[in-house]
């Protein structure tokens, strides 16, 4: 018999099927056995009566246990009271592999225990909401772009030099040179942008900070948009979009998973056109009408962050840092050499920034110049000057961070959720 | 003005618009000059007329060379005999970038030059041509787990262990400990089955082999689903909608494409099930018949696989392969246990393995036996016997490789050709 998947017994009211899962509660009144049943796509009530079965399938049930896994035969009833509005009237039931004292019970745990047992850790309700909404906002940011007419291109991993510095590179032999593993796409992006107008990229990307907070992993998913003839003020009406895009689809697509996250649906709601922009200069001075303790030329730190969001219901776009704090390829604002054409997107609740981006330097002989300012090996970027060496062109771009974007919109306050199986400064396994 | 792309022309025929890009191709009669502009999303003829246009505007394009950047204005004019069936007549025209002695020319250069110039290489016709349709395919992979209710469950890269031997693994010092670069999600998909039911996962993997064949990148992408349940008959059948599903979203997207690469369509257009299934004993026996040498037991080299594939006009299935050659984790064939329940997909053509895939060992004591066997360290495999420890449950996956399937789809030869930035052996820069 075919196996029928939870989530598509409402078209089977009435019929008799067959479930395939693990046990994920059970209680016991007597002579009728109530199961909860979970096969990955949902949760259904199986019941079970002590004289509609065989004692062999009543002896079977006695053996049961969280997680045992189950092939279970019966027929759907339509009932309101059930979770679901579905339970399964079970006729037969056979045992396929045994769960002795699975770990992760309903009481409380710990968090590196959990992180210990990640691989089972995924089972759970709140795990599987948090994963589920990840998808949809893969699809939806794939979907964003593809309906834009941008062209994928998946960047290397494997690169010869750093984007940003090297402190936070991990390293690895490559059949005698070194590589690095990428911490950006953007360089690759530029030329692409050449070759296709609009493109992107999105994979895994990684940064050896040590770092432990609860905002950081080594090993995250990045989405890199780069677009010919695009300069900052379009810039930002993207990343705009794309975030209202992003927002709304887990809206339309998870509603259930944000309800079992407790998320407040109305601060997503309030997600909308425009985000405010505020000026970097601006942005310093707000905080220090805030009495917030900011240096005029650094970048924010999290305090900072949560002090600009603060007065606003939706994300905002902080623009023009100083060129001194952000990286060598970014242009030099015209009215203000020492500010960049650089613009992040600091997501509201303090969730801090999701999105960084820039228009780039488009003068070969300027970017030359801060190649060499940077102390960077000119070799390492030949390739890329290329891009202003042949046709150069205004074109911007930005960074948008999965991981970060998904425990904003999920309200879960620590990235490691937001990934099937993180990976953290002192955690490799499982 | 705002942008108009060239794949949108003909939307504005009769209208004034701006066109942004780089120039192509241009040839000139006299007081007439025909440019052949790309932007990205196609290529448009524009013709400048001298006796239309300002004597400024006319020297500028005395001055235009192949990838000059430019932005041009002018009417959209609707003529049959133009190539893509419309011309702009130029009004307007603006040097933004200069490009002197652009060094890919419409002459042949060798592959060393090509692949060095990577990043400027991918602006040509058959390599756009054919990043198109890996962007294509990388849809379509998507699409087809996501339509029946996959969850996509990102795998990690650093990994503490390797699923298939140490030898072609890339290291990392990962803050003092050992880490390597994923080979396989697969370890991974296995708990996330137990979790979603049905998962896949789909980014970059890693094989640090000393090979230079036109088959291998040391960085390249795969897709791996894995289903709970699912057992080697359906996980063969699977294999075979998924391949005929992406060629038919390759010939209704990207014709035009395939046609720029002058691949037979017709090869393509026979790939529809069913795809004929060989038992690895008579795969050996056929080409024992065929005079191949070849030794029972052995994997299919490349010329084995060719002779296999020459009698089919489609992708063929070869199943049951002998344990000892393949990994751990794959099931017995209970009716010769010195054979596995695995199956791989070689493409037609001559264009080799695409899918490799088997059902898993899911008997707890059996594995771990197996790890031994094998001389892998317990303690890494330790999280994932758990799967079969708390309710193990029949279930299979396969992974296939999306280089080596644009490779096919495309009749390109050399899969360097079909990624961005390919890496290869002494090859990691642009």
């Amino acid at each position: 018999m075919q196996q029928t998947y939870i989530r598509d017994l409402a078209a089977q009211a009435g019929q008799e099927v067959e479930l395939r899962g693990w046990i994920y509660n059970f209680r016991s009144s007597g002579k009728l056995k109530f199961i909860l049943l979970r096969d990955g796509t949902g949760i259904v009530q199986c019941v079970l009566s002590k004289k509609e079965v065989s004692d062999e399938i009543w002896q079977a049930s006695e053996d049961l246990a969280q997680e045992t896994s189950v092939v279970l035969r019966g027929k759907v009833n339509a009932d309101d009271r059930a979770p679901g509005g579905f339970e399964l009237w079970t006729s037969d039931l056979r045992v396929v592999g045994r769960a002795v004292d699975y770990p992760i019970t309903p009481k409380e745990h710990g968090d590196a225990f959990l992180l210990d047992h990640r691989h089972l850790w995924i089972r759970s309700k709140r795990q599987h909401a948090i994963l589920r909404v990840r998808h949809t906002l893969v699809q939806a940011i794939r979907d964003f772009f593809d309906g834009r007419g941008y062209t994928l291109i998946d960047a290397p991993i494997f690169t010869p030099a750093a984007s940003e510095g090297t402190t936070t590179l991990f390293e690895t032999d490559y059949f005698g040179e070194k590589a690095y593993l990428s911490q950006s796409g953007q360089l690759y992006m530029e030329p692409a942008a050449a070759a296709f107008g609009k493109v992107y990229c999105f994979g895994p990307t990684f940064r050896a900070e040590k770092s432990k907070t609860r905002k950081h992993l080594t090993e995250f998913w990045m989405v890199e948009p780069e677009v010919a003839f695009m300069e900052l003020p379009e810039l930002m009406e993207l990343a705009e979009d794309f975030i209202v895009h992003l927002v709304t689809r887990a809206l339309e697509r998870n509603r259930a998973d944000l309800e079992i996250l407790e998320r407040d649906l109305a601060k997503l709601e309030a997600v909308q056109k425009p985000f405010p922009r505020l000026h970097y200069n601006d942005a310093a001075n707000t905080l220090k009408a805030k009495g917030v303790d900011f240096q005029y030329g650094n970048d924010f730190g999290a305090p900072d962050e949560e002090a600009l969001v603060a007065d606003y219901d939706r994300p905002i776009i902080v623009h023009r840092f100083p060129a001194a704090i952000k990286a060598f390829y970014m242009k030099p604002d015209p009215e203000d050499p020492s500010l960049s054409l650089s613009m992040d997107v600091l997501a509201p609740e303090g969730y801090g920034e999701i999105v960084g981006g820039s228009q780039r330097e488009d003068d070969l002989e300027v970017l030359e110049r801060k190649i060499r300012e940077h102390n960077l090996p000119m070799s390492a970027f030949d390739w890329y000057v290329d891009v202003r060496r042949y046709g150069t062109f205004p074109h911007a771009g930005f960074g948008l961070g999965l991981e970060r974007t998904v425990s904003w919109i999920t309200g879960v306050r620590h990235v490691r959720e937001t990934i099937p199986f993180p990976r953290l400064m002192h955690r490799l396994k499982p």
